[in-house]
């Protein structure tokens, strides 16, 4: 059996007793390590499982994924996953594939950044298409995300941004080679994102924009850990904000109501004063 | 303290250790009954929590939520959400109260149909607008859901539709009267919802609706348990279709991607054949 194991955002405690009950009992557990990043160090989980655990690195996942799944043609084979299973496409590819090998799979579900963004007090069902922002390099500044959080707007919807995040991204110049160099991990900011946001509004220079620079926004960081924080502002202010450590996400603030506009401002940060 | 607890989708195992661990400590545990409904009873929780539940009903959430509040103010209060505790304002709404009275809360996320819908192997960052289909009467048959389901379709987006359920409603005779009566409970089918759509699509009668009866949909059952279920087909086929018990929720799909579709492909009910 190959299992796939959500362990949600926070901290070790955030599996679930079903999760946990399966990462005690199979062969052999995963950690899958670069489409999200833990909160907490692989040791923290390894203590509190009671187990060792594999890391599963970009390269394991999606190259080495027969490796993976050949033990659970005849052993339990569990792979965790920050969030929940169905965050990444890596994960349903590697549920397709151990299919057409013919290895039963089970999903254990938990909370991800997709549902848990209801923490910053804007209504799950009021939420439009999501989008991921990218970091800009010199030549490559896309913005095809920017028209997504415009059409949402538009009709009243908020948007939840998801911030990019590099962590074992081969150096381009060592793209080519045989021995792979890395970059340091690292995350987009909330000020980050919104920086880019901001230009993308002046280059575009239309007074016609539905999201402007003094559109409000939130600015949330490390959702589901005990030292979670989200603050409201406009697009231009939220450059200068700092959320302090990874990770964070930003949503455009569409249109909001009563009940939203009460929870941000007894909740937020800084009063989230509400203009 | 006033915790407010996700508890999943599943059966009694799907709560996280850090909520066990608070169900098992707190003074008093309330158990959310009308926002959404337990795939597993009362007593089952009961058992493998190892302590006794409150059930808080309608009246009690909406009417009474001050003598819930009112003891969190010296002891730890838990009340226990199906899915994650931001899926229904009634609990936003519980924590503002807190927060206004004093009460330090915390909040214990958890997965909801608002992530694990990723089940169907529709990518949930291609989701729009996710919609609400109640269930019709003889004089009140609302559709403006169905502007927006559209309004997605055309973004080549998916909607969500989370069918009604009726847990506990009085009946209208009863409404003004001191001792109420209640309507046993109900949960609209794929097959309800699908029927209400394709009225919809007859009565506006228009050949450049986006949505029409041979718009592909895939209808899910049980999602989170052992015996979930999905099955993919036009929106006039889905009228026909039985997944069994609740809960039921249908997906109106807007534009598949190749992992999308292999995936349906493999782990759909009856093949999923995509058309």
């Amino acid at each position: 059996m190959f299992y796939l194991i959500g362990i949600g955002l926070g901290d070790a405690k955030d599996i679930t007793v079903k999760g946990l009950e399966i990462v005690r009992k199979a062969e052999k557990v995963f950690l899958e390590s670069y489409t999200s990043v833990l909160s907490v160090g692989k040791h923290v989980l390894e203590e509190f499982y009671g187990r060792e655990l594999v890391i599963a690195d970009r390269d394991l996942v999606e190259l080495g994924s027969d490796e993976i799944l050949s033990s659970a043609l005849e052993k339990d084979v569990a792979m965790l996953v920050v969030g929940d299973p169905f965050g990444a496409t890596t994960h349903v590819d590697l549920l397709v594939r151990a299919k057409q090998l013919g290895i039963p799979t089970k999903v254990v579900h938990n909370a991800s950044i997709m549902n848990s963004i209801g923490c910053c007090g804007l209504q799950l069902y009021t939420f439009g298409e999501t989008v991921s922002i990218p970091f800009w390099t010199e030549t490559w500044k896309p913005d095809s995300f920017f028209e997504k959080i415009c059409n949402n707007k538009q009709r009243g919807l908020h948007t939840l941004c998801l911030l990019d995040i590099k962590v074992k991204e081969p150096t381009w110049e060592s793209m080519t080679k045989k021995k792979k160099e890395y970059l340091p991990p690292h995350f987009m900011t909330v000020a980050q994102a919104a920086q880019q946001l901001v230009e993308i509004i002046k280059i575009k220079n239309c007074p016609e924009l539905s999201v402007t620079v003094d559109t409000l926004c939130i600015g949330v960081a490390r959702v589901g850990s005990d030292d979670q924080i989200f603050k409201m502002c406009t697009l231009q202010e939220m450059t200068q904000v700092d959320l302090g450590p990874p990770l964070h996400s930003l949503v455009i603030v569409g249109t909001m109501h009563q009940i939203e506009k009460e929870y941000i401002e007894n909740f937020a940060e800084c009063g989230g004063a509400i203009k």
